[in-house]
């Protein structure tokens, strides 16, 4: 383990086994802690810290409180034809959601393409998680969840919506390419990072109070609006995905969850079996076409690269395997307390 | 019909009449020209004029250069469980579309959920026309289609990427909730109009020929950068549904579409038969507690208002259907020619 002044460097493998001791300490069976463990170091080998290891003493406070039942599991509701509905029963959110994907690619296996709901889950934290794991596997796969209200509707100033996160993903060669998209145009967490840095932001992020669109992270914290993506568009389809998450799920819906004590969510997950396809054995060339086309763009600049969703992670991932996980040193240390 | 300078109110009835009489006098059979003129006078009852009424002297362009074949009907290419690919044999648009959409029901009455998807198949014209269409017989719909390029990637000058038009519709008491959303922030038509007026846009809509985001519709016409919505975000989207329309269709990519003489789109139907789900008695009153909420919202000011994804549609709608659909004189006289 590297030491640079504030940060560690800590490799997979012992980030994996800490996390993994830790939820032992705190009620996971066997299974369930390495497969969480797992989890949470997945995203931070990738470079998602804000839904990996920084995130996970707050999981841990989540399981203490209650709020996340480490041996609860989901329990059948419901079947119409390819899609199931599923009773997340207060489980870990990345265990239920990582059920419910591999639950969708067998219902697509049998059916083409499978549909499989959650209701009453916790937090799944990385939303991509479980578009990396279908595409992986060979599958189209397409997920979104509800969360609490935190951006408010196009044209109000109270938080009514949520930033409710989409994921598409395809395989693509031996991995996958997965876009992973909230519906504000910047997560709280980094306008709290900018914030700290004292950065602006590179687009608008949101309005401050007096309803100015700025680049300045403090003002659109203090004045809680944040900007959906595409504006009135993006504001929109967060709505839609709520509505979608709670009537498919027969879950909580963003104003409901938002009552709650914890974010109780209802979360969607429909994977495509494409190598039923007829045209599947041509898939792999027209994929590749695609991206050497997009790949050809005429960037703006020197700085500028045009890379496609998923395709920085990959190079965040080789470098945190190669060199271990950077992480506050100070995060770490409180990690190592839990 | 009444005369505004230049501005006619064309009644619905008249308009469809005169629709389907074109359509008759090029080929299309008698409830064929029905249909089609049905779709393209409900766009322009639903206030969208680019792609009902002003749009139909080019849609009987194309089918003048037989782009459009009055004629053709879409025909079974492969079954994969509740997927069925089609190919869209170059018929009309939205008729081919219109099938797929009804085929996809079809598909969701047997197994929850259906998808069908088309291949070579002419513009639909109004995206959300399919959501209406599914979301008022129950169902909840999910379609997409490529387009050909119109939009940078990010990062990049040169257009590679399509608007993807991405709609959400869903059953609300007895009309429905439709998102109709394209990919860029504005359309080419909506920036024309803009220019046209000499007014700037509300929001910044792309880039000047500087790299400088603007709300000026003449620079951003003139460098042709418009801009995804959410930047980034709605960039990859774009991306993910473009390769997702090839790939299930195995039809067109958005490069492949580019080099041809027409927009022969790759499009995906996907329908839910929300009648079927464990919880569907608790649906209506589950969608209208969260449009109560929604509309809840604390406007910024006096001037706005807080309104779901369609419901702006029906208030055009009623108006419409009351006073007559507004024309320009010189569309109508170039239509009265056809």
């Amino acid at each position: 383990m590297l030491v640079q002044e504030t940060m560690l460097l800590v490799p997979a493998s012992e980030m994996q086994s800490a996390f993994s001791r830790i939820l032992l300490k705190h009620g996971f069976t066997g299974d369930k802690a390495e497969k969480c463990a797992a989890i949470f170091t997945a995203s931070s080998v990738d470079g998602v810290y804000t839904h990996g290891v920084n995130r996970f003493p707050r999981f841990i406070e989540y399981v203490l409180n209650n709020y996340v039942k480490p041996g609860a599991e989901p329990f059948f509701k419901h079947r119409a034809g390819c899609i199931e509905q599923w009773d997340g029963n207060f489980g870990p959110g990345p265990l239920n959601a990582t059920f419910a994907t591999e639950r969708a690619m067998e219902l697509a296996r049998e059916s083409g393409m499978g549909c499989v709901t959650l209701s009453n889950t916790n937090h799944w934290m990385r939303a991509g998680t479980y578009g990396w794991q279908a595409a992986k596997k060979g599958f189209a796969y397409i997920g979104f969840t509800n969360t609490i209200a935190n951006m408010p509707a196009w044209g109000a100033k109270d938080k009514r919506l949520g930033n409710n996160p989409l994921v598409i993903a395809l395989p693509y060669k031996d991995e996958a390419i997965v876009l992973d998209m909230a519906m504000s145009q910047y997560s709280f967490g980094a306008l709290e990072l900018a914030k700290m840095k004292n950065e602006k932001l590179s687009v608008g992020g949101g309005f401050d109070k007096e309803g100015n669109l700025t680049k300045d992270p403090a003002s659109i914290i203090e004045s809680g609006r944040l900007l959906p993506v595409g504006f009135w568009k993006g504001a929109g389809l967060s709505l839609m995905l709520d509505m979608l998450a709670a009537l498919l799920s027969g879950g909580l819906s963003t104003h409901e969850i938002s009552r709650k004590e914890a974010e109780y969510s209802s979360q969607v997950f429909i994977a495509i079996d494409i190598s039923k396809l007829g045209n599947q054995s041509t898939i792999p060339v027209l994929l590749e076409n695609i991206i050497r086309d997009y790949h050809q763009s005429v960037a703006i600049d020197k700085e500028s690269r045009i890379v496609y969703p998923g395709e920085r992670i990959l190079e965040t991932r080789r470098r945190n395997l190669e060199q271990g996980i950077p992480v506050l040193r100070q995060v770490w240390d409180a990690i190592m307390q839990l």
